[in-house]
């Protein structure tokens, strides 16, 4: 897939058959060279990240099975790593966690390695990857354009080929628009599936831990160790027993009308019509829909009374008006503690019904193909209208957790010589079918189901 | 059982071997003989009912199964049936719907027959029946005593033995308070089963429709009937394939401690213990659990943002001030418009956990066996002190929809030579297991399991 699709624009990952600890040395060699600071907000000290390195490899010669045997690792800074501070974007914010948040303690369980923690917009309030005081977050292949957000970091990272999997987080699509800009891989599970237990909230309701993977069977394996029922998280679901495991042997997906393409530029239009060719052409089913109604849920997101919960997340600590706050973000956060109770109880509702209605919509599909997002801006240009372009961006994402969906987004051929990304997005719980429908399109091996279907351990009764 | 625990306080039903349309005269002659006119806010014309029963008559005579045919209904007014004024006890807020509510149409599709809509505490809104322009509803067996509430004339109508079923809503508990101050069963299903489509909101989230009767077995088959998932409901939810169908031989009851049971009255007290002793007696193992986490839980249903969903529902009509709005429903419906957006945010959260916290908490157990309510005030007594009693006769009761548990009310032992009454609480889906609990209890068959397990026909993928 990166040699066909993504390739000019990403660096090669690292050879996965050398040592994790001469792995590591490359990393930190790439990253120096990259010039790249802004990516990160902490980078671990070298010594100890060779020292742990140096433990997996003995481990893996002693003959244990570590999955991620490894593989570098950037975390966003919203994602508690015991010893380093957590920050946000918001240097006012910082506290330095006793833990590790659950999803990264089983990637390091599993032999993962974390090189440190990325930008990323602040307070996971964004898609652009700018606002951050720790600086805009510039895209891997072209500096004056933005990295997407609000994962910013975290994809530049793995598009640098400094590390394998960038951990990010995704509410409004945070963990899909960056892939989108770099023609990575950008796996949303389904809420709940991967435990939030020491992720900041921005959406409490509504965030989901992602990953970003130049190649598909690495984001699908990233996943399957985080997925999994954690007590700490009352959010946190299992695989209902009746989960599917694939597609069919010819999927039907469906793609919007092109009256519900509107917000996308002229050349993501086209390179979208060239991706559901591509689809049909590849033995799928393809029938139009109308999306308009999960293009209105999206715009409750950041329009409507569902914002209170970003004041819920940081709304006092934004109240003290930090020095370091983004004007934006801090714009955002602090109107939303002007929203009414009864309205959120409203706009709830509101997206039930759109929820039970996208389901019936979407009855008898495997899947939705939609692309991710609408245009690629610059820096200046978001710099410049830092509300609209972003609310653009988000045009196709938002409603994807407001509707308890899940989504995995991937490269597609590319729009005017520059990557253009999609994504498949299904009901919660058809991760695996995302998963299989993606495989398919980009001519993977579907890799392994994720594991952890069946029953949870700690049920009354 | 009604012989042993209730029966002196209730009027044995109309005797079922009757022909529907003799069921229906001796119903008229009842309801005529009881003299409680408040019971109802909508009394069908006895000609078109006895019409409908002669239909049903003619349908069983030629062989068609009907399982509840000629079975008598009392419907509270917050649940449409077509034709019929919904009232919500507000006069101003009266329409008449074109369409019956899908809980109601199903049990007239089983043979049922609407007798009229019951009167209620306006707008589902308490838990005393005295809180109506239509007449404080008068305990069926004591009329200086409150029935209890809101499904205060469902609950009376089946006590005086006119109705067969009373149907009814519970959100803080109005299924299940009148049921113990009557010596009635009192089945309040988990959230979603029974669909709420043309039930008015009292809080969106927290509505079910309930069932009273006489016995288990007959409450059992309403339910069961009223189960099922309905397309025009987005919170409408189908049984797990895993869902539980009885309880073990040996069952495992968690019981509260002392201290947890301050807030009831010493005949109530007494009462409990005797009915613990009761279900130690009858071969469960008892064993003592802190629910003080529930009981801190309940609170937030009132006292917390969560009435703010009591706003969306019905506040802007309020704030109309129309003459017929009780006073103390009307202020606590005001005021809930005042709460702000994250405050819900927070107190949902809160839920959310004190769910979580509850699962771990009564892991193991079988069903928690709690008192329904605190005390039977008489109707001076919460006229003096509209709020504060009413806020007491909650204690138990408005955790469960909260915490997204099931429950089924039923009498125990006497308290002081009145009725007394407990519930068998599970968590969501364990409902076969709390009915299966009652009837050990009372001495009953348990009944057939209630349909609708499989799989829900309109899911996408």
């Amino acid at each position: 897939m990166t040699g066909t699709l993504a390739g000019p624009f990403l660096t090669a990952p690292i050879p996965i058959d050398l040592p994790a600890t001469e792995r590591v040395r490359i990393a930190y060699r790439r990253m120096a060279a990259a010039n790249r600071p802004e990516v990160w907000i902490t980078v671990r000290d070298s010594t100890s990240v060779l020292l742990e390195a140096a433990a997996i490899d003995a481990r893996v010669a002693a003959g244990e099975a570590l999955p991620l045997a490894g593989r570098l690792i950037a975390v966003k800074d919203n994602i508690d790593v015991a010893g380093l501070p957590t920050t946000a974007a918001c240097p006012e914010f910082a506290f330095t966690p006793d833990a590790t948040a659950t999803a990264i303690a089983r990637l390091v369980e599993a032999g993962g390695i974390v090189l440190g923690k990325a930008n990323l917009d602040q307070f996971a309030t964004g898609l652009v990857g700018v606002r951050s005081p720790y600086g805009a977050v510039r895209c891997a292949w072209d500096p004056q354009r933005v990295s997407g957000g609000s994962s910013s970091g975290s994809a530049v990272a793995v598009a640098l080929g400094i590390a394998d999997i960038g951990i990010g987080t995704d509410t409004a699509g945070s963990g899909r628009v960056p892939a989108a800009f770099h023609g990575l891989i950008g796996v949303k599970a389904t809420l709940g599936l991967v435990p939030t237990t020491g992720v900041l909230p921005a959406c409490i309701d509504y965030d989901c831990v992602t990953v970003f993977a130049q190649e598909l069977a690495l984001a699908r394996q990233a996943i399957g160790v985080m997925v999994g029922p954690d007590r700490a998280d009352p959010r946190s679901r299992v695989w209902p027993p009746d989960v599917p495991l694939a597609a069919p042997s010819v999927p039907r997906i469906a793609v919007p009308r092109p009256e519900d393409l509107q917000a996308l530029e002229p050349g993501y239009r086209r390179a979208f019509d060239v991706a559901v060719a591509d689809l049909a052409a590849s033995g799928c089913r393809v029938d139009t829909v109308d999306i308009s109604g999960l293009l209105d849920a999206a715009r409750l997101l950041y329009d409507g009374a569902i914002v209170a919960e970003r004041y819920s997340a940081v709304g006092e600590f934004l109240s003290g008006r930090p020095a370091g706050a983004d004007p934006t973000v801090s714009a955002i956060v602090l109107n939303a503690g002007r929203v009414a109770g009864p309205a959120v109880i409203d706009d709830q509702d509101a997206l039930l019904r759109a929820k039970a209605a996208a389901g019936q919509m979407l009855s008898g599909f495997d899947g939705l193909l939609l692309p991710t997002t609408t245009e690629h801006p610059t820096i200046a240009a978001v710099r410049g209208d830092p509300v609209a372009i972003n609310r653009r961006l988000g045009t196709f994402t938002n409603f994807c957790n407001l509707l308890d969906m899940a989504a995995v987004a991937f490269p597609a051929a590319p729009a005017d010589g520059a990557p253009f990304g999609v994504m498949m997005v299904v009901p919660a719980f058809h991760d695996q079918v995302a998963l299989d429908l993606a495989a398919r399109f980009l001519g993977q091996e579907p890799g392994n189901p994720l594991p952890g279907n069946g029953i949870e351990v700690s049920v009354f009764g």
